[in-house]
This record gives structure tokens, C-alpha cells and sequence, in this order.
């Protein structure tokens, strides 16, 4: 992999106290010609699907070659192992708790390594933290990836399994798919998992939620203040809007909702 | 236009999920040495004159040939051009929807174009989505015009005339200037569009908002605690603010509030 | 010093409006080369001692020869000098209000300088605003330093003396220390001003906040969901936890609480 220099870093730290700072800074001091990007810090605590489904989404607007940190972590200071993956000329690195599973699910000539502590020692990291993995061997890892100094297969062993992700991928039946909202945006748009593909043979989609039947448009222009439509965004998914509004406040809709999308309306 | 390599960006996206994030992947995709800050991501939700605000008051502090990108658009989606501006030495990109009227409204010698569907063509983007144009449209023509390689008369064809800003001017009258809270600061500090230019006259400048007047200070510092101050902010407009306190909640005043300065205390 | 390039900055401002923006824009323009790293912006309002508690425990995770600007300033616009420090190879700027005492408080061969007036001058610097000094002052100088041009000997004179930090250090008696929690986390961990040092020759530390006895343990993971857990946390200090949960609110603490740490537990 010919690496971009591009570091992207996904994290539930929030942006309060020095917490991605200081995770850059270690990266800096290893790799001082790495250009950082914060995806988003604010993946609600300790949920890894959302990550994952982010990440997942992202990563192919980034230069090839970029590496990729998310770091969702309820398992930090256990027995957890550490997954490097190289997918589609782009590297990955997090936890092994199910967060790469949106990406993993569909990646079936991914490389997939776990982290090797003996590696890990070998990089100077002496006696990391067992409570901030992100700055102590994610960040250095990332640095030594971006660099071009190290590869996936350098610092990791291949891996013949991990955790999966924590959402079943949508039930996808006759004219009928059965999926959630993984994300709301500052919008109060909500984003479900139901990717377009499962729906391209519809004659008439309809997403319904909390009780509406919402046929599916193609933009978000085409409607009267108020009304709620649905729509494939701009990351591939059915995600459902409401004109000049919030769609999750007037729906009274939250991450975690089911959404159903069917060939026509119900009666 | 000698171009600085820096580009700004400023929307109402928020934090939540990757959308700047991938608009700077996009950016560093096809100018790898782009230095992109963050002017805010905050702005309130499709409110464009905010954004328009804060580019027109923030730009100078960048090196010249700085490239300012500003996407606050509540017509994503529908019929709405795309407006770059040559001024001042710097370059601004945005929805052609009243954002840049603060900036346009002082600009005599600016030189507006409309972003051409064309051009977007031809830098390679295929099949923009309908509903992320920072990412798809915006985020390319930056790095585009911020590298170098195309100017703003290359993507765009001379506009005869634009959306006009959302908030009239201020009202300047005999001794009297009627404007509006343009925004809150995080201290509370509240943020009018009344230009010190406009009250460089005024012997005794008093401010005038939610029934208090408050005669015009130099600074923070000369006041007791709890006072409500007015005073010149360091963009140049007038700001009333409350010393050791939260003026927006002490006023319970916000944003489109109206502010009055006048030349002397009213009886 | 040898330069990195880098400079961190840490604020009260939050992320509504261009304030860190410009600033970065008025780096860019002096040193474009810098590499700028937000350490954090949600220092609470007018508060210093957090923003030194996290300068003095986050500088080192920085490459040696990085600025770190801070500056949360509830005098701006007062008579108030400004501190240029150099330690342990790195530089600090901020103003003189306290905010750097949690560093200074350590370090016994730092170099303290205060800012001349003359010198900002010389900076080509010719009318700053009585109000925000962060983007006419601070950001100039720093960028200054970073880039190597000058020294903070260059740009101040040596102090005899500065102004104390807000929070006494911890009480430490004989198997008992007293700290206060200085910040909260995203996750709600409470965060205390005591050093492993001050506890390190107690057989079995046990934390007590809000009425209750916590055992110190070693990590976050070997709890059962919602026990409460006491940890030295990876920045050095004594912090309160609740796996799976958040201490904030379980505990109703917050920044400001006191916290004791003893050796054994107490009938």
C-alpha cells in the first residue's frame, strides 16, 4: 500500500479536555509530516456501530493510502486485541469489539491482522496506559503505518477471526427491508442502515417509521416545509428528512429506531 | 490571485459525523499540501447571514490568497447557482443564496462568478449527490482554486447580479443606529451588525437593547462585576457583554434581537 | 530550543464563531509552515486552573520544541502581563492570571520571561484590540517562536515573580491526601488534581468522594457495570469512575468536589 500521509481519527471523546490533542501530538513527534483529519469525535459513548458504519462510509472520499484510526472502546483495560486491516488500498486500525464489522461485512479480500504485543514493545511504547490505548499504541501504530515505515503485515499477525459487528445487517425479504437508524445528524436527519442496493428493484419505495409512510424521493429540495421525505443520501443509505425541520424531534425517532423500507405504500 | 495554499470552511454541519471530515478528504485528495482550518461548524442551522457575518469579519486575519468556503444552504437539493468571488485579494465560495451579502454589500470591486455546470464536468465529478454539494461540488473547487491550477474565471462565468443578504443594513439615522444581534458568543456576548464606523460620530455612543442602555466602553476590564458593558469588539462592531457574567442570559436577549446606538442617554 | 513547528492551543472559546479560526489564519500568515493542534477549546468560561491542569499534563506527549499557547483570560482588556516559559524543552505562552501555576508549581528550572510592550510592537503589531489578544498578541508570538525567528528571551524580560496558581495543591498528611476534581470527562470520569506520587507508599488507597469508599484499582476493565472504581488514570492522577456508567452523575460531582485519598478504609 503507498500510503497518503492522511490520518483520519474517529473517537465518542468528545471535545472536552486534551484527549485527541495529545493522540496527535504522539503521532506528530513519530511522523511530523502527517496531515490529521478528526472525522467526528462525538460517536455516542461507547457505541462502536455507529463508528464503524462512519467509517465505513468515509473512508472513500480520502486519498488512497490514508489510515484510518476509530477508537469506540468499552473494553479498554481488558483482554481485547487490536485489528489492523488493509481494504481497498486504505488501512484501518481499532479495537476488536465489532466496530470494523460494517466494513469488514463487505470486504471479502480484506487483509485482516491482529496487533502483536511483542511489536508493540518493539516501537518503544514500554509501558503504555492501560486506560488510553488511543494515545499510547493506536497513535504511535497509525504514525508507523502513515509513515511507510511499517505495514499492516510488520506489526500484526494475520487473523483468522474477530469480533463481528453488534447490528444484524437489514433483513432484506420480498419487497420488503427491515433495517434501524444507526446515526441522527445535526440536522435531526436520521440514517438508517438500509444501503440503496437493497432497494434498487422497488417500483415504488416507501420508508416507514414511527408510524408514517414516507415515499422516497430524490433530494431533499422538492417538498413543502414540514413534510417528512425519505431519500438515498449522500453515503449510499435511506436516511429520512423533514423539509425546513427536524425529522428525529417531529418523528420522536433516535438512534436505534427500525425502519422499514417496502415496494409501495400499505394499506 | 497569488494563492496562499490555506483554505477555510465554515457550515452549520455541527460535530456529529463525518461530513467536514470528508469534505478535507476530498480537498487533500487533489491538493495534497491544502492547510484547511475550521472558521466554525456552528453556525445555527440553515441560517446563512451568521456565516456571511463571520466570513466578511474574519477573512483579513488569513494570509492573502486564502480560499473561504462557506456552506450554510437551505436549498441544497433544489435550483440554487454556486457563487465564487474574487476580493480583497481572497477568494469565497458559496450557495448563491444571501450568504455572502455581508460580504458583497461592502465589496464595490469584487469580481462574482457563477460556478459553471460545465466546468463541474470537467474537473472530473461525475455524478455530484443532490444532497452534499460541500463534499461533491464545493470541496473540489476549492482545492482546485486553493492549488492554483484554476482560477475563479475559469469555473465560473461573470454574474450580473445575486441572491442579496438576508438581514437589511443597518439603519443609520440623526444621532440613532438601528441594527440587530447578528450572534451569541460562547461567553454570551452578544454580537451586532452595527459597523464602529457607522457611530465613529456619536460623542457619548449609548447601546440600547432589551430596555437597558448601556454606555459604550474600551474593554472588558473597566467594569464591576455583573455591569452590562457595550463596547467596540475586536471585529469592529458594537458587542454588549456583561463583566464576570453571561450577557445573552442576563438580557435574555439572542440572536435577531434588535440593538439601537444612540448619541446620548435617552430620558 | 530546537522548534518542532508545532503549536497546541487551549481555550475557553468553544466552537461557536472564527475565534480559534482567525487566530490559526494569523499563525498561518507569520509561520505557513506550522503544524496546529487544538489541545482542547471547552475550558469552562474564565476558568484558568483547568486549562493549566491540562497544559502541564499534556505538553510532553508533544514532539520537544512545541508552543503551547493557552489562553482562558478573564482579565483581557485589564492590566495583566503576559508569561512566556520555557521547560523541559518546551515553550508556554499565556497570561499571567494563574493559569500556568500547575506547571510552574513543578518546575523549578523553567525559564520565565514577561512579555515586553516594546517587542509586540516591534512585532509589527500596531494597534491589537483591548479584547482579543489571543489572535493580536499571542497568536503572533507564537507563531514567532515556532518558527524560530525569536526566542522567549528575545521577545520578554526575565520575571522575578508571577501571579500563583487558583487551587492549592493537594494537602498531603500522613496516610491521607486531600485534592479537589479539576475536570470531568465526555464519559463522566471525575478527574482530581492527586498525584500517584502523593499516594505511591500506601498499601491499599482508597478513594472517598461524595460519601462513598472506593478501592483503587488498575484499570477500567476488571469491574462489575455500574461499581464505582478508582484508578490512577493515564495522565497521572487519581480518577473516579463507573464502569459502564458515568461517576459525574451517579455520584452528582462535579468539577470543584472534594476528593481524599487514604490508606485503608475508614470505619
Amino acid at each position: 500500500m503507498q500510503t497518503s500521509g492522511v490520518i483520519t481519527i474517529t473517537t465518542d471523546f468528545g471535545h472536552k479536555g486534551p484527549f485527541t490533542g495529545v493522540m496527535k501530538g504522539v503521532i506528530l513527534g513519530r511522523f511530523p509530516a502527517a496531515r490529521i483529519v478528526d472525522l467526528t469525535h462525538d460517536i455516542p459513548a461507547q457505541w462502536p456501530p455507529e463508528a464503524g458504519f462512519w467509517v465505513a462510509r468515509s473512508y472513500r472520499y480520502f486519498p488512497p493510502g490514508s489510515v484510518h484510526l476509530a477508537i469506540v472502546d468499552p473494553g479498554v483495560g481488558t483482554e481485547r486485541e487490536i485489528l489492523i486491516v488493509e481494504y481497498d488500498g486504505h488501512c484501518f486500525i481499532a479495537p476488536d469489539n465489532g466496530l470494523l464489522g460494517p466494513l469488514l461485512a463487505a470486504a471479502d479480500d480484506a487483509r485482516v491482522f491482529h496487533l502483536g504485543a511483542d511489536v508493540v514493545r518493539g516501537l518503544g511504547i514500554e509501558s503504555p496506559s492501560s486506560t488510553f490505548h488511543g494515545r499510547d499504541i493506536f497513535a504511535p501504530v497509525a504514525a508507523e503505518i502513515a509513515s511507510g515505515r511499517l505495514t499492516a503485515g510488520d506489526l500484526g499477525r494475520p487473523a483468522a477471526d474477530w469480533v463481528p459487528g453488534w447490528l444484524d445487517p437489514p433483513a432484506v425479504g420480498d419487497g420488503r427491508v427491515n433495517g434501524i437508524v444507526v446515526t441522527v445528524d445535526t440536522f435531526g436527519n436520521l440514517i438508517s442502515d438500509i444501503d440503496s442496493s437493497m432497494i434498487a428493484s422497488f417500483n415504488e419505495p416507501v420508508a416507514h417509521i414511527a408510524g408514517h409512510q414516507i415515499g422516497m424521493r430524490t433530494t431533499y429540495g422538492r417538498a413543502t416545509p414540514g413534510d417528512y421525505l425519505a431519500l438515498i443520501n449522500s453515503f449510499g443509505v435511506v436516511e429520512v428528512a423533514r423539509a425546513e425541520g427536524n425529522a428525529a424531534e417531529g418523528l420522536s425517532s433516535d438512534r436505534g429506531a427500525p425502519i422499514t423500507v417496502t415496494d409501495g405504500y400499505s394499506a
